[in-house]
């Protein structure tokens, strides 16, 4: 049960109270896919420009992560953004954006990709992220992501896309920014209304919520000794939420509304956030286990039990 | 099993986003014995002037707590703050602080509270918690509550209390402090080698998390509706902790070391704590019964389960 994930592949520049990295992978397909791809089969679409490094590339193929879907444009730089988090890492400030290849991404799936069931649309422009599934004659189930600018901006094309989709994923700012309303409670019963019928809201060092009918569910975060770097963790949750649907095999008709099933994806998710900020950048991707996983997802369990 | 409290009986002003209150019951002690009295028996230790309403001392007498220690001072004014929370209600500015007759608060231990087992000592000086402590002779289970500027400016004091606490129960910002630590997870094994082998810390409307030995459980806040007023939401979390522990007739001889127990126990507290953001000031409590209490419960445990 393969899953197609469409978003930026990027560089990133970090520096949080733990240390500074130049340069090093990032983007929200990067997080999103290499986090998915210990649940299921995963397929990128994304564009990046002629400076992207073969070591990249090669960590991505080591996840089995299909590039069929990775345009390069030569002459092109890839995505860079650059930014510094506060001391609780709880805030960051953006310190450079160079969009590059990234401003003019038109997503291309190839025919091998839109027999996939599944579809995570990242954070690009809405009536992109509409036109990518228009051309998915297989897919079952739609979700993705969006923030501020989509929503204030381009909220007529953002509502449309909604519409269509089986469940959106965003954090509490943007929740409250969407539905107009501060309470959480009452901000989900709203974008519930929009189209979704799955709503995950994310709270950072917190956890996450997942709404569904008149149900929900609150997952807390991992509590970590140690925070390297938040970044990529919010992707990364979404990996682990997608990848646990899609691999469970689940065959979705209207939507999924296995409260359960739900439930342990978002578990997955949070376990799968926490892993990544155990160090800078995508660098916990590269030794983690799906036993390290499931060790933490059994954490999970005692932590919350009661 | 009864429960000593001790600490602030108060007149709050309160301005919050959904309204104002001139003047209103209010005080640590009030609000924790209050929620505790739903699981025991509360007896209270506090002081206030003659200022001090009958109708409040009625609201406290119908929920049975024994205001036998309640000290009133003739010609003394009741201690007076006033405070206007942020839109978010996550922050609060004070406007007015007047300790009046709490300002040279003797807790004064009525000869019939010496042999409670449980006791809770709210924020106050530290060596007048200790004081206390030291007169009660058939203590089992001692715990409480600081903040900040003992932390800083009272710190050994402090210390030689912590020694004797079976339990501490903070928010997140004094942790951090007390401990010298940002990461939650450091802080409380630094705390608990201060001396309470139980640390709760409180994270607001994101719940708490209980740590003991090497075990930790995380509570998520409730997900309410609609919040009119935070104030005092932390201690009558404290109130439905401590409350269920006493009430549920452990004989504490070496603290508490079920942590089954102190999970539930926690849970409590946010339930509490909950119900207290429902209207302003104590007002919930006029009508709150133990029935609602148990539908909550569950309603936690619907919303936590995996």
């Amino acid at each position: 049960m393969s899953l197609v994930v469409v978003g930026s592949v990027a560089y990133d520049g970090v520096e949080t109270p733990q240390g500074k990295v130049d340069r090093m992978l990032g983007g929200a397909a990067t997080y999103i896919g290499l986090s998915a791809s210990y649940f299921a089969p995963v397929k990128i679409v994304a564009v990046v420009g002629d400076d992207f490094a073969q070591e990249d590339v090669d960590l991505l193929a080591s996840r089995r992560v299909d590039l069929e879907g990775l345009e390069r444009v030569q002459g092109g730089k890839t995505f860079f953004w650059a930014g510094v988090y506060s001391n609780d890492m709880n805030d960051r400030t953006t310190l450079r954006t160079d969009l590059n290849v990234f401003a003019d991404f038109q997503p291309k799936l190839p025919e091998s990709y839109r027999k996939s069931p599944y579809l995570f649309l990242g954070n690009i422009q809405p009536d992109l992220q509409r036109h990518v599934r228009s051309q998915m004659n297989g897919v079952k189930y739609t979700g993705g992501d969006t923030m501020n600018y989509w929503i204030n901006d381009f909220r007529p094309a953002l509502l449309q896309t909604l519409k269509q989709w089986d469940f959106l994923l965003i954090n509490d700012g943007e929740a409250r920014l969407l539905s107009g309303d501060r309470n959480l409670r009452r901000a989900a019963e709203k974008i519930m209304g929009m189209g979704p019928s799955t709503l995950v809201i994310k709270r950072g060092e917190y956890g996450a919520i997942l709404f569904h009918g008149r149900e929900h569910f609150i997952a807390p975060g991992y509590l970590l000794e140690e925070v390297f770097d938040p970044t990529g963790a919010g992707d990364s949750f979404a990996g682990g939420f997608m990848g646990y649907l899609a691999g469970e095999g689940v065959q979705p008709n209207d939507g999924i509304s296995d409260m359960a099933l739900l439930r342990r994806a978002v578990v997955y998710g949070s376990v799968m956030g926490s892993f990544c900020c155990e160090k800078f950048g995508v660098d916990r991707f590269r030794t983690l286990t799906r036993d390290e996983i499931e060790a933490r997802y059994r954490e999970f369990e005692d932590a919350t039990g009661f």
